[in-house]
């Protein structure tokens, strides 16, 4: 019998609720601070008359809506139970994957859960994409997986390497999974849905997720567009019915909440500006550049457990990265874009944590 | 890259809308026809608030909801995105899956993806283990999967049949996974969960689930009981947050229902019997003897195809068997007991048959 360690993951307030008098918090887990769309609720309880039914083995309804929101063929769409799913089956799929480190943790445990040979690669020293390294080791069955932007690190694949990295996966008849589960919080530069169309998504694949953006990490749904052979060959080897009838109906409503969607990248283009800026003036931190809802932190006085701590006692939870990267020391730590109270707060305890 | 062929389902009643004017009625899944319990929806809605958070990743309260409605500890509780999760994470942790067939599809379609060895045991002609043959064959290593009731020939494992394969099963070092997602609508004989409870469930997993009995296949969600050491390792395996806010909630609730739970109970057994009469009295089929909530029936003078065929025609959607239940004809049929009026309905199908 095969055995992993479980490893932990973002957002388990509830594991920390007994270390704080009060409400705690939560800049662990990279979620939308405006919360879900306006009157999903209220949609979603449409859905009670269906519990009793099977939600659509092929989810028609939900992929169509997929489809007009990425702007690709319902076709193209393959559904997951939260992005992870997604993740897990194109994986499974491949003889060996190709990661960079640090990166999103479930990446390499699923590679090993599956016994995969992985093949980690370095990022360069302000964690941009090594493309040469890419181009000397990826061969046929590979699957390389890239987030865009990359989590802890927060920084977008340029368009001209993504251009490189898909010319060098053709090449070499491998596969390229894009992990976009934080597009919509990026500034705007190019959609790699809109790009890798006219290849009909030949050998990649990108997902997305309401978790993040759509703030509804409760519901568990993610999607991707892919060419409509690995739509099939997901389909063929995930769970039937994995996502139930609130995510199939969550996925119906949210994509035509167009203001919502311009209030909320807004918001946190505003709130990643103020974060920044008063991070840039804290001392003892080193703040990398991002173009997400999360801001990656090398800590140059203290370790990850002492700044945990001490953020806890003023009710904020932070993520300590050396449990969740596995190449990481102790001296990073990763915090969310949140509302300006919270995003006050923070900075508060950078500012007393200056003074130790 | 491998590649398998998508398996039908029952209840996509969406494939077959266009060709019935009017509300098909499903005999294709086993539901409890009551439906779900009263007041589950009001329950439901007040998981709204939670969307926005994730999951308790180790599913706290849910699972000590569970460990009581079984009578077991929360600590040999497993919970899953329906009972097929749960299914597919212990097939995959061994190296040969034994089966009986015919048998529920995902069995062997699990395995099958996973690469695992299959072995593949033929029931005697009424439809009952042969125990010899497991003795013979099974080895350290290997998961004998056992449908009790089995899917799609209705009947329970026998106490003292069960208690020779775990005998057996202890003693070569294998494991016995018992899906029993249709517990509760069998008459009751014995408890595996209270059977196993001495033995720490050492070498054991029984699988229940809230989709058949509790009528809320549109929430997916099953459970499992097994021992500690298993439970770590489905969840050092298993996909993050696999059930969702809306599903933990529903297993909050449901399992209080007493009343709800004896009157499913009884109308079941009303309908069987009805049924059962009703069906022992139509000329060329045979029925097979049911502690389930479903009939199987051997077709003696048509084929599943122009019965189903003729069934459609009257708002009727059965199950063909061959389809999906590999080593099956297409003289077989799989029949759900629903309510009095769409029982009666059905009789009324099978009497037309006989004049054909």
């Amino acid at each position: 019998l095969k055995y992993f360690e479980p490893m932990e993951h973002g957002g388990d307030v509830l594991s920390y609720k007994n270390l704080y008098d009060g409400e705690i918090i939560d800049f662990s887990s990279n979620i939308n601070p405006l919360g879900p769309p306006a009157r999903l609720k209220e949609y979603l309880s449409k859905s009670f008359d269906e519990v009793e039914k099977y939600p659509d083995i092929k989810y028609r309804i939900l992929r169509e809506n997929i489809g007009e929101y990425l702007n690709c063929e319902k076709e193209n769409v393959v559904v997951g139970n939260g992005a992870v799913e997604i993740i897990n089956n194109f994986i499974f799929l491949f003889k060996r994957v190709i990661i960079f480190s640090p990166a999103f943790s479930e990446y390499e445990k699923r590679a090993k859960i599956f016994n995969k040979d992985i093949l980690k690669l370095s990022f360069s020293k302000d964690y941009r994409l090594d493309i040469d390294a890419i181009k000397t080791s990826i061969k046929e069955g590979d699957i390389l997986v890239l987030g865009n932007p990359n989590n802890p690190t927060g920084l977008r694949i340029e368009k001209q390497e993504l251009l490189d990295i898909y010319e060098i996966v053709l090449d070499k008849k491998a596969f390229l999974l894009l992990d976009e589960a934080f597009f919509e919080f990026c500034p705007f530069d190019y959609d790699s849905i809109d790009i890798f169309k006219k290849y009909g998504y030949e050998r990649v694949a990108i997902i997305r997720a309401a978790t993040k953006f759509f703030a509804l990490p409760g519901i568990r749904f993610g999607y991707a567009c892919t060419s409509t052979d690995m739509v099939e060959k997901c389909n063929s080897i995930g769970l039937p019915w994995s996502i139930n009838i609130f995510a199939d109906y969550a996925g119906r409503y949210i994509f035509r909440c167009q203001e919502y969607i311009e209030d909320s990248k807004a918001y946190i283009d505003e709130e990643r500006r103020f974060l920044l800026e008063g991070l840039s003036q804290i001392e003892g931190i080193r703040v990398f550049p991002t173009q997400s809802n999360f801001i990656f932190i090398k800590l140059l006085k203290w370790d990850e457990d002492f700044v945990f701590d001490k953020f806890l006692k003023n009710g904020l939870l932070i993520r300590k990265c050396s449990s969740f990267f596995e190449d990481l020391d102790k001296s990073y730590i990763r915090v969310a874009i949140k509302d300006r109270n919270s995003n006050t707060k923070l900075l508060n305890s950078f500012k007393e944590l200056e003074s130790v």
